[in-house]
């Protein structure tokens, strides 16, 4: 019947050598080409299965998801311009981002006139590449350094897109579901379809596979949890698509990504606004964890229908609770989608303290029990139980103190110890150790009914 | 399917022009002398016949309306005051405010210090002639500029007051009816007793009628309108009386009043404080029409069981969702009840103003439906309906776009268009135009009850 | 049918005269040795007795009470130290505080080492001695001043603890029930457990007795009013061990204490939170009486379970709508428990404000009633009840017309006089007059169930 947290704290070693551990693993997944479909994503996926247990899914192009279709799968095999010189001036093999995302097949050679519309830059940052796609209009681009660009002499340049668009293919997205105690289910999803973006989004897989990991090492637990490594949007519909009954059971989610840069963290409400993960996640962020360093400055925004795949999983015929818990929002620093989100942008403590505030969440949810007090008339004699008396004079032991007799007063069947948290304005954790001494003293009982 | 507002909005031209077409109307209803009864009323009533079908009722002196009575109808032919020179102080008709509203008739000679108790003067504002009304105690009475007052010399006065309060006329009331689709009604009422008072209420009489036509003009319309135009107070408990059944069909309504002077705008809340009516009203003051010039000032205020007719609409046997919208309101402006209250304190373009934002309010109650998204589950490709590779990059177009996602994810059948534009922080106009392009590609259906 | 408050209220003559005779009280009950049982208790019931007719109850030592036992009975007779010279250095014939509430008996000689375990003392404040109690864990021990304990020489010290804890004595506590036409209840509980410290508790004690009396004077009242003097803690427990079925039929209550220091009032609110009497001690507070002095400051703040009885009161088993309301509270003054709170600590005049504040608690409670409008249609012609015209031109009037409106406006039967106030921004009082006279014009009837 007694609680503890599935996650045994973390020592500062320990978080240092993990944010290290995430960054290797983030340098390795770096140069792949990534897209929505294709063998970049594999790669990836199978690279994060030395760290968690990743299952792949392969769903064939074509296949009708919801509103949509799967796309035929994209191959990149080059991508180069040849000025009139016969010099390379730009090649994907230098950057993956140089190639406009699945751009389609092309050879040929064509003045710089009309290259000029299928080439991108970034006038205000003239040194970086900017990062564009264009998966459902039937195109060739490439993006490169605005000064790359104006330094282009007239003349006409050879081009070679050499990819191709499978309508036999499939696309590939990975899943690492572990089962507990209860069938309803925590989501982590994260998408895995972007190039050498550093922050957006290795960031996001590299904490995800960590929380996995953690979370296989603290079984037994309480929710069934289920992470995603998805396209994005495309990969949300899909999975959705598939998985009616899985998303019925879905408790609470959160979308991971942007998790490595150095500003605060941003949390996103669910579509819902006061779901239990929406409460959970502004409550830690406003009490930080006890033993931790200086709090991380955070913002709360209200649910738009704009972002990462929680405009899916929100969408009303799903209405899921899932929340999004990143750094720098998209579009919010100017690394976003250029050449610039790097590995120098990610910092290993950065990558660290995003997936102890994961675990954290993942703790509270965990610990988020209701229970009844079974002696609820007056105050039970704490004293005669070693509850009181064990208690010094100091003002750890007061707030100890008042954490018993707040779980002792509000535990009436229809307060979580989150709502007692919030109520009596006192970080979960000193709230879920009162619980667990009333639970020892047997003074308390569970009424909820997820769970052990 | 597809909606369009009723109403044209007006070029800058059309509502200068409207503004001085309402002055015009309001400079030949001045002279007019009225009260809660007589034939002022009914002057003024035909008057406004010619810009709009108002049906006149007639309802008998003496007949029992909910706690009051019908008083007896009054007849204004002449009033004076001469002086014991035999001088003509003061005279009606000079201006209609010189008479007490509903003085008794009364003819003889009477010292000064009798006759002072019968005179009404503003120390405060000498030269202005107050407004005061004995309606349900009978007595005579006058008056003047507290200049004149203080002028008269000691001596006795011929007073002549040739009224008559007839026992078998009747209170005139006007209305006008504009059947739309559905049978629930909105209504706007203003009050049509007050003599030569620009503001209060000539400027109400000139707008309503001016709304009135356009209404006309923009048939079909989802809702039945009603404009009354009725004596205050006896006006509404006599129609309240009579037409119990038309009261409950009432969806939304307006107290119009003051609506020409040089300031802000004013709504007070029905009694309930958040129909839609008063929701309505509160998001159009806080977002100013989108090609409007500055937006104007505005306050807002609570319920309070005291002002014009809304304290009958708003009595707890009817608890009608009816507000007041009006620019200074009454008692809040230094001319309001006193001969300064002229018509250049109303101003063409302040009424041209009013008239659009009472549309805009009509408007957006013709347009406020409530759909369901067809397509609920994650976000329909909007690409391949041309409705996202539509639109260009600019701000414009963002907002246009976000607008689109809004109406999909919160169209789950709870949410009206005004709950989307509230939550979404954007003008009304902008939801209903995205609700429109939804419409015309099929993913959105209706599910209100109210309208076609 | 009509409504007058039962308490007339107190001129400030009479106030001050009250407050003369309270503290005269608290003076006589100042040098008894009270604990929480024993005859010190029962001399203060008995004194308490010559102003209210006050019910002792004995429970014997050794009843189950909820989950604790009602302890031996506690008898001093004589504590005191000699010094290594014979000298007696610390006595409690000297102050009531010198010895250890619920010191065991002992008699022997110790060395200064030894003896300082058992002394306590506040640094701090070198001049006063601390009130500290053992009751649950059986010991002895002396309070002194630390000036008197960093004297002591060193040297053998004779202690003689001159005690008995009767396992067949009783816990004493007294009990004033004052029937009213309905049998729900009204609980003011203040503790009796304290020796001789004024504020805390002898001001609860005099306030309530004084209040007693004028609710004696005061009957008929709507409400059962039951007072009590009882112990802290075990004497709340004993209460609602034995009086469950009383306890069911509370409808308001107060923790009475700290009533006669100079700070402003506090109002801490019961479990609930928004139950009528936080609402009515809430509103009192915001809105002071109408020919009252300048207000007095206050401050209002959320239950905690941690205090007085209230922590009792407010188990999740019984949840009863019992708030605290005091002046300064526990532990926010310098002079709390210890000999600083003293006879000049309680000035006649907070105890003659706090008086006066409890009774308008109570005659809030006893004319909160709900009314139906009977003329809700409309507003009723209230000219002709002589309700309108009786009103001169004043301030005064038109609040007084106001309140009649808003009485009339709001009572549909889902607004008490108390809901009313609040939306209304008045005083309770002026309120209750309004519908007062509503009442004798036969405007309004009652739709409550508790009371006449």
């Amino acid at each position: 019947m007694s609680f503890s947290s599935p996650f045994t704290p973390s020592t500062p070693e320990e978080l240092e050598q993990a944010g290290r551990d995430l960054h290797t693993l983030a340098e390795r997944l770096y140069p792949i080409p990534r897209s929505i479909t294709g063998a970049g994503v594999r790669e990836t996926l199978r690279i994060l299965r030395e760290t968690v247990p990743i299952e792949l899914h392969e769903v064939p192009s074509g296949t009708p998801v919801l509103d949509w279709t799967v796309p035929p799968e994209w191959t990149l095999r080059a991508a180069w311009i040849k000025d009139p010189e016969g010099r390379t001036v730009v090649d994907v093999s230098d950057h993956t981002l140089h190639v406009l995302g699945y751009s389609a097949p092309f050879h040929g050679t064509v003045p710089l006139t009309e290259l000029r519309e299928h080439l991108f830059s970034l006038p205000d940052q003239p040194d970086r590449i900017p990062y564009r796609t264009s998966y459902y209009a039937e195109t060739w681009g490439f993006c490169l350094r605005h000064r790359t660009l104006e330094s282009l002499p007239e003349g006409d340049y050879e081009v070679f897109v050499d990819t191709t668009l499978d309508p036999g293919g499939s696309l590939t997205y990975g899943e690492l579901v572990i089962p507990g105690a209860s069938d309803r289910e925590v989501l982590v999803s994260t998408h895995v379809c972007h190039p050498s973006l550093a922050n957006d989004n290795l960031s996001g897989l590299v904490v995800a596979a960590g929380l996995g990991r953690r979370l296989l090492e603290a079984a037994p637990l309480r929710y069934t949890y289920r992470l995603l490594f998805i396209p994005g949007t495309i990969g949300s519909i899909t999975w959705l698509a598939g998985n009616g009954e899985a998303a019925s059971r879905m408790a609470h989610g959160l979308v991971a990504a942007n998790l490595g840069d150095p500003g605060g963290f941003h949390y996103k409400r669910s579509r819902r606004g006061m779901a239990e993960i929406d409460r959970a996640v502004e409550h830690l962020l406003r009490h930080p964890a006890v033993d931790a360093g200086p709090a991380e400055p955070f913002e709360i925004e209200d649910f738009v229908p704009f972002g990462y795949d929680e405009r899916q999983y929100c969408s009303p015929g799903f209405d899921l609770p899932v929340g999004s818990l990143t750094r720098t929002p998209w579009g919010r620093y100017p690394e976003y989608h250029t050449s610039g989100d790097d590995l120098d942008l990610v910092q290993p403590e950065k990558l660290a303290g995003s997936l102890a505030l994961y675990l954290r969440v993942m703790a509270l949810l965990e610990g988020n029990r209701t229970y009844r007090n079974l002696n609820p008339k007056g105050e039970p004699q704490l004293g005669r139980r070693g509850l009181y008396g064990a208690i010094g004079g100091g003002t750890e032991g007061k707030e100890r103190q008042l954490a018993l007799l707040w779980v002792l007063n509000l535990s009436d069947g229809d307060h979580s110890l989150l709502d007692i948290a919030e109520r009596a304005g006192a970080p979960f954790e000193r709230v879920r150790e009162a619980a667990d001494s009333l639970l020892a003293a047997e003074l308390l009982e569970p009424v909820d009914l997820v769970g052990p």
